[in-house]
């Protein structure tokens, strides 16, 4: 009888574990411009795992450019749709470290949960999922014990030890700390707009591995010029109010539907207009590079 | 007796997890040339957890040189024998993306799925491991719900997407698609030859870290010339036509049986014919590297 | 009643494995100077899932520079703490591979395991964790069956291997080989040391995505100058007998607290000395970087 009791606290365990986990699902994703060459992130991990080594633990990318708030922003909009709800992201850029930007856990409305200073890293994903709440993290509870005397490292004993303990379900979301108002810090940028037949817009980011440019230009905006595959755009870049590139090139649905080297325009996989040479690096071809100084202006040609 | 009947569906659905995954292992090993600085390597593993949370995610590398086929091959080459059966590799090195080229699934001798664009990449794990059968991806029933819109990402969502649903045991592999004849795109390369003392062969990659120099030759070949450690071998390399190195070294059995700086022949962890020197980089010094344009001539000295 | 006979037999393993794994926690992180580019890291994280799927993988770095066993010892002691005890820790950079050097298991008085060739790595961590006990791998049982034919990867037929059967519970730590007398081989560095109101100290690294220097002199060292958040101190930086760099700077709390581009003395993450510039690199500027062969010498300036 004993040990059918045992069975029933158990599997009670175990049911427990399974609802619980509806709220938050036990994996952590992180997010640095640490890079892969020291032990930080390692020892991020290692207090997550000291939290509970259950959790699942992934990399969205660690090699943000140092204090690149603008990138980090991006990258957390480029990727943290594609992960189920529930999932907890921890994004550590932080400039300000040290000064009076706020640590935060953002829950979107989509049921994601980014932990961060408040530091202009929400911009996009704040926009694009939605704001379901914001609280700041209560640091006389979430912060590594032992760690009061450290200056610098909020990475690890605050954002990587609040991260693991809401993704464990150890904390709820109401004891991350206080409710703060529906509202981030933004970093200003031009909005992509339509004026004509003329679309305006920024690179938003380089596709790196291959030089390809991506633009903020959604693929709803774009289909207001009626574009067909095969339709050659007109299109410039501008640094500042310097013009960079001006040049023509088809609409295409594959890299290989223009010559090797040569330039086209394309709907990335996130569905923004974006600029490619097919086999080559048109960032590297034109110094053309990535930013809120960097303007586009397309237009098809008649 | 209800809550014993709980118990009876959780143990039984632990023990149908435990026989289902005797045919796949709920292991994913990614393989791209992605590289890690942007969210592309992210977003496929957050829709394989989308998919099952309880899989296990690896990488083999990401940081195959761009379009580079030869080496995405040869990666796969080096390290799928050390995973267990069942473990399902993913590889996106894709040049034709948007082209012609198939979408497949091979299942090898040895038990493991490889899932990739078939360009070339399964030219060396499918010769060394034989094809069990191979299989084209269903895109009708094999890729990612709302991504039909999407041009050119099919690793995160065929590729990933599958791979996730055939590791998890989601679905079979007969689901995966229809089945396609027992052949797949081959990379033409010179093959590791012996001619009375001499052998020939191809410098199939790089050790990169430290500048190795790793041929096609292996043990069993070399064996023929009946080398004992200590012996001298002339070794010969032309890239095309030209002669781009020229000299004799021993065969050693440690990197420490040569001075500082010299050079040694070696039989690396996959025993195939190497070059390398002691605490140097063979590569860097002499401007040798890899690829099918590399060819090695290697001879017992009398 | 078969089916309760069942539960009994599958609660009970699941009881037995959380009692086996007070000692060993499943958990194993690969260190090593391969990079990233191949697939030897690969290759030994399936040697791992091959013995045990259930183990939990993870990376403290892979960048170590090759050969580096300075490196490798301060990688060690700067994450090994944050990773609970029972943590198994496989560290692979091995210039004398195949020669003298031992292939052991340390395991620390805080229960951390480390699995590495004793060639200085072991310097640093068996020094602030204390040794427990060393054992030397046994290859006669710690090597995966059918590697006896290869000359130089260890890391990955005895490293891998021995920790994955280690961290599994599949041998005990009893079983790794011999017993060996309490000592590690020590890479020789100068302490940190106060004379009056001087100290002086070593470079032990850099925290290179910042370009920040980091010295071994402790936080408890530094405060017998009781120094003052704002206190300016003088700063000397020799490589061997040559001055390198000498100027002031004051003991901040924050990289913010002085102007863009100004150099700061602070505490790291590690509590200890560090200098930076605010929103710089210090090391590029001024040339600086570590290793036993750089000395440092602070004072606070009246």
């Amino acid at each position: 009888m004993k040990k059918y009791f045992l069975h029933s606290i158990l599997c009670s365990l175990i049911l427990a574990f399974q609802f619980t986990s509806i709220a938050q699902n036990k994996i952590v994703v992180f997010q640095s411009d640490f890079g892969l060459k020291d032990g930080a992130v390692s020892a991020m991990k290692g207090v997550a795992m000291g939290v509970d080594s259950s959790l699942k633990l992934f990399d969205l990318t660690h090699e943000i450019p140092a204090y690149n708030i603008w990138e980090a922003a991006y990258r957390l909009e480029q990727t943290v749709m594609y992960w189920p709800a529930g999932t907890v992201f921890v994004s550590v850029v932080d400039p300000g470290v040290g000064t009076e930007r706020k640590s935060v856990v953002l829950k979107t409305k989509a049921g994601h949960f980014i932990v961060t200073p408040d530091n202009g890293t929400l911009t996009l994903i704040a926009a694009s999922e939605g704001i379901e709440a914001i609280r700041e993290i209560d640091e006389a509870v979430n912060r590594r014990r032992g760690s009061e005397k450290s200056y610098t490292f909020h990475g690890r004993d605050v954002y990587a030890y609040t991260a693991a303990r809401l993704a464990s379900g150890t904390i709820n979301f109401d004891h991350v700390g206080k409710l703060l108002p529906n509202e981030v810090v933004n970093i200003p940028y031009q909005q992509a707009e339509i004026n004509g037949r003329t679309i305006k817009g920024t690179i938003s980011i380089l596709d790196v591995q291959y030089g390809n440019i991506w633009t903020n230009i959604p693929a709803e905006l774009f289909k207001q010029l009626n574009p067909a595959i095969g339709n050659i755009f007109s299109v410039k870049i501008f640094h500042n109010k310097t013009k960079v590139y001006e040049g023509t090139m088809p609409y295409s649905a594959t890299f290989g539907a223009v010559a090797k080297g040569k330039p086209l325009l394309y709907l990335n996989s996130l569905l923004q207009v974006s600029f490619a040479l097919n086999m080559g690096s048109f960032s590297n071809s034109y110094k053309v590079y990535s930013g809120s100084d960097w303007h586009v202006e397309i237009g098809l040609k008649q």
